[in-house]
This record gives C-alpha cells, sequence and structure tokens, in this order.
C-alpha cells in the first residue's frame, strides 16, 4: 500500500469472485488486481460492498476476501477500502478490528437498515461504536437510501461529525439527491472528506456540483472509460465528458431494462474480463443467457470517442 | 419439550433481555420461562425474532440465546421456534444446524431483505437451502413485508411448497393482507400448516378468517388477557372477543402515537414482568422515560372485562 | 327515497357506463337500479366514487349521473350517496350543492391527494368547507390511503368531529389498518356514525371488529352472496361466513393476480349482468379478451353454499 | 407574444395570487409580469402548474388566469405555457381547446395520477387526446414522479412520440433520474424539444448533462441568480455556476428543513417582490409567520458573487 493520499478518482466496487458451487473463489484475486490497474486504469477497490455481496458472506468469507485484496493488492493498488457494515454492531466492530489489523486503508459502514436509525444521532452513535474499534483507519460512511430506505441527510449528518468520529474521512454518496451532495460538499470545504459518487449513470451530474469521484460496480468494465470523462471535465471539456457520459448511461440504460443487479454485473464482467466472476449467491440468481447476449452485443455496439 | 403437537394459539416473540452495558442477559432467562408460562399462561415462544433483535446479535448470541431457552424451557414450555433467518445464507444454515442439535421444535426464517427474491421460486430457493440443513425440524417461514419489502404473496408460495421443504409446517404471517392468509388458510385445509397471525393489534381480524393463533411481542406481557380473546371467540362470543381486541387496541393505539418499537417492548415488559430487560442494542436506543410513564398509566388506566 | 335510516348493510359502488364512444351512458341506469335491486338484493348506492371513474367525468358529467341515480332510484333505494371530492375546493362545493339540491341521502369526499393535507386539522378544514355546503345533508369521509397517500388515522379525524362537521355520518374504510377501525367503532358507539368498509375481499375481518356494513365495487355483481356472508355473520355461524369470505376471495385473489382494476370490473359487470358497461375512459383502457375469458371461467366454476 | 422561437433558459412557473378571501386574484398579474422581466430576467411563464396551485382551481378560475397572462404578457413575455392537464380527460381538452383559442405559447400536461398509466402506450393515448384538441399549440409533457407516482421513463415515452403528438415540443423534467434526463437529451438531438428541468435545487447537474433551461418556482424570486449561473455555466466557468448552485442551495436546503411547499413559496414571494400572493388554497394552509421571518433571515444574510 502506498502512503496514504486522499482518495479520489475512480474505485471499482469488487465483486466477489465465486466457484460454481458458490464458495468465494480467492484464487482469481490476483489476475483482478492487474485487471483492474492495467485495462481499466483503476486502482482503489471498495471490497464486501453491495456489489461484493459483502451482507450474504458470513464473517469468515469477508475477512478472507479483504485479506486477499490487501495481500494481492500490495504495492499495486493504492487505497483498498473495506467494508464493514453489518446488521449486527458487533459483527461490524469484528470486521472493524480485522480491517484495522491487515492494514486496510478505510472502512466503510451502510447504515443499518433492518432496524433504521430514525435520526442523525442514532445514526452517529452506530458509525461510532464501529469506527472506534479501529481508531487509526479512515472511516467513510456508505450512503445509499434506495437500498436502506435510511433517508438521514448526509449534509446533516456531517455537522461536526469529527468531534464524534475522529476518523471520519468521507462518504459513499448512492443517491440522486444532489442538493444534499453539493451542501455536504460546499460546507465542508476545509476538511479533507472524499465524496465519491455512488450513482454510476449520472456521475457528470455529481462532477459538476464538486464530487471527487466515484465509487462503483460499472468501473470494473468501464473504468478506463470513465477516466477518460473524469479527464475531459478536468480541462474542462465539457462536449466531451457529456459524450462518454452518454454513452456509458446508453449501456446502462439498456441493461437496466433488461433488469440489472449484481448477478449481471458479475455476468457482464466474467465477459469483458475473461476472468470467472462464477454465479451470485442466493437470494441472487444467475443472469439469464439472453441477458448476457443482448448486454454483450450492446456493449460492443457502443462506438467510443476515442476511436475504440 | 413435550412431544411435538400442532402449534397453535398463542405464541410470545421473546425479548432478548440485556445487561445495562449491552451484553446480552442469559441470567433472567429462567425467570422469564416461569413468568410466561404462570402469569401469561403462554406456553410457545419465538426466539432470536424480530422483537428479539436477532439480527442485531450476533451467531455466537443467537445460539447462546437459543440455548438457554432450550435449556431452561425444558419441561415448561410447548414450542420453542427458533428464529435463524439472516442475510448470509451460510450464516442462517449454520444457525439451522444448530437449532436442529439443541432440538429446536421448529426453526423461522424470514425473507432475504437486502438483495430481496424477486419472484417465488427464488424465495423458495434460499428458503430451501436453510430447511434442508434441518431436515427433521418443522420450518416456519416469518412473512413480514412492511419490514422486508417482499411481498411474493404467501398463498402462491405454499403452492407445491411440501415437494421442495418436506418440513415445511406454517407461517408466521405479519401483514394486513387477510385475503393472501385467508386463502392460504382455505387452500391448505388438507395439511397440518400453522397459521399464526403477527399483526397483534388486529388478530381477531385473522381469527375471523381462520387463524390458528399468533406470534407477536404484546403475549408476553398480555398474552393473558389475549388468551381469553381467543376462547371468547371459541365459543363464539364475539361480543366478548371484540371487547378484548379494542381494549389491547386501545393500549396499542395510545403507545404507536407515541411511537412503539422494540425499545419501547423491552420498556414495556420490565415494568409489567419485574424482569430487567434492559437496553436494546444500537441502532435502537432506549425508550424514553415520558413513554414509560405515560404507557404505564395508559396500561393501568384499562379496565378489563374480567374485573382487572 | 325512503325516510333516511342509518345507512347499513352493502352499498354498491357503482360503476358508470360509458357509449362505445366513451359518453357517459344515462340509458342504462334505470335497469342498473332495477338488477341491483332484484338481483342482488343491494338498496344502496354509492356513485361517482372511485369504480365509477368520478375523478375522470367533468363536472357537468358528474351532476347528470348522480340525477338520473336519483331520478332512477326514487322508491326503489335506500341510499343515494354522492361522492362530490375533486381535488379542486370550489369544483367539491359545487357537487355538494348540487347532490343537496336533488336530494342526495348522503354525500361523500375523498382527501385531496395532490397537494396533501398533512394533519388532522387541514384534512378537517377541507372537508368542512365541502360539508357546510350542504348543511343537510349526511356527510361521510372516504378513506382509502392506497389511492391518495393520506394517512391521517381516522380515529383521530373523528375525535370531535361533529362539532366541527355537524353533518358528520361516516366513514367508507378502504385500508386495511383494522386497528384504526376497531378504534374508531369503539370510541364513536354513542354516535350513530356508519362505518362502512372497503376492502371487499376482507370484509369479514371488519365485520369481526364491528363494521356496520359495506362500500365496494364487488356489491355489483356478488351482492347477493356478500348479503349471505352478512347473515351468516349476524346468527353468528362464522363457518358459514368464512365460506362465503373465502369463495368471493378465491375469486378475487384469482382476477387480483391477473390484474383488477376499474376497467376489468366493467368487463366483469357486463358479463354478469348482461348490462352493457362499456369502455372505461382514458387513462384506463378495456380489459383484454383474455382477462374476461378467463374471470367469466373463474366465476363460473365456484361452487357456492347455497347450491348455486 | 413575440414569433415562436424553442423554449430555453428560465420559465418561471407562476403562483396564483389570491385574495384574502381564498379568490384568485387577478389584478396583480400586470405587475408580476412587470417583476419578472425587470427584476428577475425571466421571460417564460408556466401557469397553472403546481406552483400555481392549477389543480385546486376550477376550470374558469384556470381560464381566467390563463388569460390574464397572454393578455398582461403581450409583447413584454416570450413563451406563456399554460398547463392544462387534470384527471379528467374531457376537462383538460376543454383546457387545451382554450389555451389555443387565447394563443398561448405551449400546453403542458401531467400524467394523470389517480388512475395511473402503467405502460408507455396507455400515458401516450391520453397525451394525445389532449395535443389534438391544440393541433397548432407546441405540447409539453410535465413529467414529475414523485408528485404523480407515475414513473414511466420519458426516454421510452419519447421514442417515436412525434407520430403520435406531432405538436409534441418538450418536456418539464422535474425528477433527480439523470440517467433517464441525459438519454432523452442525446437520443433526441436532431429534433428541436426543449428539455426544462424542474428541480430548481440541482439544475447545475442538469446542465452538465445538456438540459436546454429549466421551469420552476424559485426563478419568480431567484431568476436573476440562476441566470448568471446559466451565463457562467456557458462561458464555461464551473467554479462560478458552481457557487451559484450552493448559494440558491443553501437557502433551498434552508428552508426545505423548515418544511418548504407552495404556500412556502407563495410567502417567499410575498416577501421578495412586494407583490402579495395571498394565501394558498385548502388544502394547503398559510406558511407560518415563523417560517417567513426564518426564511426571510437566511436569504438576506447570503452573499452572492456579484456583490450583492
Amino acid at each position: 500500500m502506498t502512503p496514504r493520499k486522499k482518495l479520489q478518482g475512480l474505485v471499482a466496487a469488487t465483486i466477489t469472485p465465486m466457484t460454481p458451487d458458490g464458495q468465494i473463489n480467492l484464487s482469481v484475486i490476483h489476475q483482478y488486481v492487474d485487471y483492474l490497474v492495467s485495462e481499466q486504469n483503476v486502482k482503489n477497490v471498495f471490497v464486501n460492498g453491495t456489489t461484493g455481496e459483502g451482507l450474504s458472506l458470513n464473517i469468515q468469507e469477508r475477512k478472507q476476501l479483504a485479506e486477499e485484496w490487501m495481500c494481492q493488492g500490495k504495492d499495486k493498488l493504492d487505497h483498498v477500502i473495506v467494508h464493514v457494515g453489518a446488521l449486527s454492531l458487533p459483527e461490524s466492530q469484528e470486521l472493524a478490528r480485522h480491517a484495522a489489523a491487515i492494514g486496510a486503508s478505510g472502512i466503510a459502514v451502510i447504515a443499518p437498515f433492518f432496524f433504521k436509525p430514525t435520526d442523525k444521532d442514532e445514526l452517529i452513535a452506530f458509525l461510532q461504536k464501529v469506527a472506534s474499534e479501529a481508531p487509526a483507519v479512515p472511516f467513510y460512511y456508505y450512503h445509499i437510501p434506495p437500498l436502506t430506505g435510511v433517508k438521514i441527510r448526509v449534509e446533516e449528518l456531517l455537522d461536526g461529525i469529527k468531534e464524534q468520529i475522529p476518523t471520519f474521512q468521507g462518504v459513499k454518496f448512492s443517491d440522486t439527491d444532489l442538493l444534499d451532495l453539493a451542501q455536504c460538499i460546499n460546507k465542508n470545504e476545509t476538511e479533507q472528506f472524499a465524496f465519491l459518487y455512488g450513482v454510476d449513470e449520472q456521475l457528470l451530474s455529481a462532477l459538476a456540483v464538486g464530487a471527487n469521484g466515484a465509487v462503483g460496480s460499472t468501473y470494473n468494465y468501464l473504468g478506463r472509460k470513465t477516466n477518460l470523462m473524469l479527464q475531459a471535465f478536468a480541462k474542462p471539456d465539457l462536449r466531451l465528458a457529456r459524450k462518454y457520459q452518454f454513452l456509458t448511461g446508453e449501456f446502462l440504460n439498456f441493461v437496466i431494462k433488461l433488469g440489472f443487479g449484481v448477478a449481471e454485473t458479475k455476468a457482464v464482467m466474467t465477459f469483458v474480463s475473461g476472468i470467472p466472476m462464477g454465479p451470485p449467491r442466493l437470494p441472487l440468481v444467475d443472469a439469464s443467457e439472453e441477458f448476457i447476449v443482448k448486454a454483450k452485443a450492446k456493449l460492443e455496439s457502443i462506438v467510443w470517442p476515442d476511436g475504440d
């Protein structure tokens, strides 16, 4: 791991490779790391998140995966963020301690969503109990109200958060409320917080209000294209940036209409990268053959600005 | 445990007692069992469910609690149903094997609700993988769409379920769709399935369409009164049954308006039974003093038909 | 119209017959009245409600229909309740004055649902402004949160309502929250309010907690069967009542799975009664032929307890 | 009205001024027009929409207001778009004919939302029946799923729309799904459609993906500032554009937390413009005094980049 620098740019929400019989398949992580770095130009990962089916794994599996990413990513990846969120606080704490022990670049925690915190204080209390188990590890809040139903505004959450969570370092912001995101960014300019957007299909809109980067599943296989969008935006060449967003959006729009979840992401990554991601774990079920054929044809039909 | 007979009547969804510092408090289970049997006339329990904060515990805690209920309930309780549902299939399977090993009267599984099954087949596939780990233990599906968002109709789920889950034995039905419940009951008359209603405040309406009994948190402290309602309904003395439902409803209506969840249930049980249930675990937070004072006054103000 | 007596028993939520080109077809109301009275044993109607596509008609059409029902129902029907709810308060008031002028037995108002009242006071204020335009006409609140999104509990709404709406007479309660319904009934025993349940497929459950009757679309064609259920319940012969509920539920469960809305209700009523109800108005579209064939076969396959 | 040019830039969603006793107050429209043009630099209006409480007015009021805007806006405004949507198709058609007769620059229609169209075809069928009543008037679809619950994607709706609605001219897009918006824009580049964004607090994000302008309530009183944002974005000076979005967002974020709807918009416009907008109509109720004091102080506290 290189010395800590602020997390920005693209972060791949990693997929958890599985064997045909549904066990985690650690043997391909080495290849996966190399693929992200060399083919997608992505050097940050978010392990055991939604895309990684983190909540479908047991504690032991989550630890093993995190270790493997740390081990294989050594000297290759810049940041390995380990998602340690769980419905059970002691489980989440155990995972936080483990992430600290293996030297993770950061830990992230999703809001608990069976019993849901009803206000900022309850959410902070939960997050704080996890963060404090890894007192030297940067902490990220994983905000994804469409999945959790926890709609506490991040802008409110961040007000004074350093006093309660000294390791607080940023947010994976997976929501379309860009007023909230913009206010977060604006009100924390003096902090070194990272605001990483998590709705891949509209990343450009988040960049427009100041997002530092993005965490998402599509950066596993569209990382290089999206990096070109980030570069165009930085110039700024808005016309070109918009072109990239339109094209990745065209693919995503197409597959979303077919039904696009983690199982389908695994299938897409398998055919794009050639690395076998295997089936998802129940309650998810395999992407259909029809989906794979159509998604592949769509992706190949796209003509990118860089002449690919 | 007495020999298996069909589960019916009232089942208390047990609270998980905790010490002031938030650890599970096994030491009061003995007293809790005696209280349910002697004071509430309730001889069946549902352990590690929603009321029991099962998903907020870690695996070890869930096992310890299940063991303690089995141990203390021996020769006193009729049925100890252990909820073994979890977001992670291997965790749920581990809990199912454990429940079988300790001789639980049944296991129950909530629908996975982070990744949600989208149709009957996906849900059955998940449930089947858990049930098959405890092939001699009656299996109950825990249907609670308001919390899970999984709205697959139970009537459809049950169509042919015995072929896939031979141990299938019934449903904890925690929803207000009584058309679905009535069709379940009607279409499975030849089976020995138990249909236990889980919306305590309208149990009488479920009895009217043929429910066999109920699983709920209020039977911890209103079990005796609710048993009188069941008896009145069985006669049938609808007028008296309605009176009981009105009165328990009056209490619940009152506390729901104040904000009524598991934390508040713990507080109510503590003041009614005298057994210290302790605080809830984060993300839940303690019931307020104001709630406790008001809830206590309300409960004491109710004049029951039996002259209490 | 016979002298006013308390509204109870079954009320048919009337369908609005239309010509093939989508105009209201007043010419069949005469036949419709006779059919309800003689074939379905239903002598109360609720005109221009949801089933009647009231909000899809313009003001003039709503008035014409109400007049025709009053005219044709004279000496035949007991109660003609005219729904006068509208998003626009002045429109609703105009309809209320008209209903009073033609001698309607009652008026009903749905909660406004574009801008939604956020508490009891706002809702009462709106209802009061309509009710006061018809100061001699019994007023009914039409509670249907699944369609309006207005979830203000009726039990709270009714607390002191007579002071603000002296003509208040009852509720069409179209929700599955039977705690709320039971509390309404219990807390207003000294009033002569009518509590008419509006979720046809679970009417028996509402009767169990004291509902006086029901308003619904299915009583257009299943009124006679449902009346037999009411009679069985009154005895009480719960076993028989449950049998009727199961059988009407079996039909409804079947068509709900096919997709069952007002368009489909029109089609069912047409084939059951022989009275041409015509197409629905946009945005609704005709029931499919496939639906009609299947629904007809299902309805004919049911074997009723009375030997039909 | 000046000759038709493509609608772009800012469009004020007009407020409907009312007298203290709740009647529409036509007498201030003259002053309102002048204020928009001279103080806010806004020359397009959207009349009888959500902000204008269009659905709370009766037909006659809607016509009168539209006429007054046409009359007072003559030679001053560029575009007067009249919203003619209604739950009742014949009412909507009547309003469309009226708008055509008075020479409106365009008509707009919200998706019907009591009975909701369930697919593109049903929605198009409804819209087509309205549009065809004004065959020479540009037609705009008013997409606002958070209020209507109609989530049919606009990108799908627009596929081939010109064949069914030859007057189709654009969309008021009031949703946060910017993938949908971006695809709409991208796939219709050869058409002269206007894509006007309707979530004021995140307009910059919509501009980033190519929106032509915006329709919203805040342009009544923040039009001039927002026009400066549009200019900065056009340069492009993203840093400055972002500054403006942050500042308008800071105000909106503040008032949203206080509770911000049409009633509050009326109050804000009254204190900013000095034109008495009067109370809202039931079911809306007056903004509180506390709201007004706080909102005024907040707005005045903002330091704008142009030195105001």
